[in-house]
């Protein structure tokens, strides 16, 4: 295999299995369980919900797949801390909202030519990516990896120990 | 920038970070702190630093750069539980191991070749790399990057709310 293919291959398999854990695990948590803290004090399962699903949506514009989804998430869920008194969506709303914003990510990412990941995103200019080309799309990918990785740790704890 | 060049950058950059992430939240925490569970019932600090001691101290031998520094780590946090009733070492112990575990694999990853990357690690056999020439040592890294995300998210909630 082609290198690149083989790198793209790689990163989006990491995604694609930490998507589907998170995913795994919202389906198995009920509505009473998101909205519980995930510690004490801490983000509740509802907003880190909303929240992933805000981040994932900014992902449509920032790889150039087209129009956001749900733009009015970020008021909420990243602008603002969990405790921020905003009425929050229904926790069924955001539930859809998570589902259709990875299908839509998910049918971009299988449509996204190998050449393109490459690419600067829409968050760096022109003037930075040539001095910092390692700053492309598939990069965004691996960022963002890791970033719901860090959730997914937090909203493990939403799951009756075992 | 020669391609894969670059993906070795994007992935090792991304590692880098959560790593300095992680080591810095250690220095800032106190023993004290670490001893306490990182939510009512689930793993402690100190149990999660020995665990990534362990984990990343067994990235040596996977991914070839030599004999492990703390194997006997992993009968008490990879094996076991936290609450195994296994006597833990100290915690200034553990921080010591993780220091000396990250320095010598940055060392190794410093002076690891291009080619090297794309190479069979030691966790896979030579038939199963032929036919999933993505499972390479590069992919290790991001791998483990992302179980570093996942305990990193867990161990924020030892700091102080803000």
């Amino acid at each position: 295999m082609e290198n690149s293919a083989l790198f793209i291959k790689m990163v989006l398999s990491n995604w694609q299995t930490q998507n589907g854990r998170l995913s795994a695990l919202l389906d198995k948590l009920s509505d009473e369980e998101l909205a519980k803290e995930t510690a004490p004090g801490r983000n509740t399962g509802v907003y880190l919900l909303g929240h992933m699903a805000a981040v994932h949506d900014g992902m449509l514009t920032i790889l150039g797949f087209g129009d956001r989804l749900y733009p009015e998430l970020d008021e909420v869920f990243i602008h603002n801390p969990d405790r921020s008194g905003l009425p929050k969506p229904s926790t069924p709303y955001l539930r859809d909202c998570w589902k259709k914003v990875s299908e839509t990510l998910e049918q971009h990412i299988n449509a996204t030519q190998p050449d393109e990941w490459f690419k600067r995103h829409n968050s760096v200019s022109e003037e930075d990516f040539l001095k910092e080309p390692h700053r492309n799309k598939l990069n965004i990918i691996i960022n963002r990896t890791n970033h719901l990785s860090t959730h997914l740790g937090q909203l493990n704890y939403l799951s009756p120990r075992s």
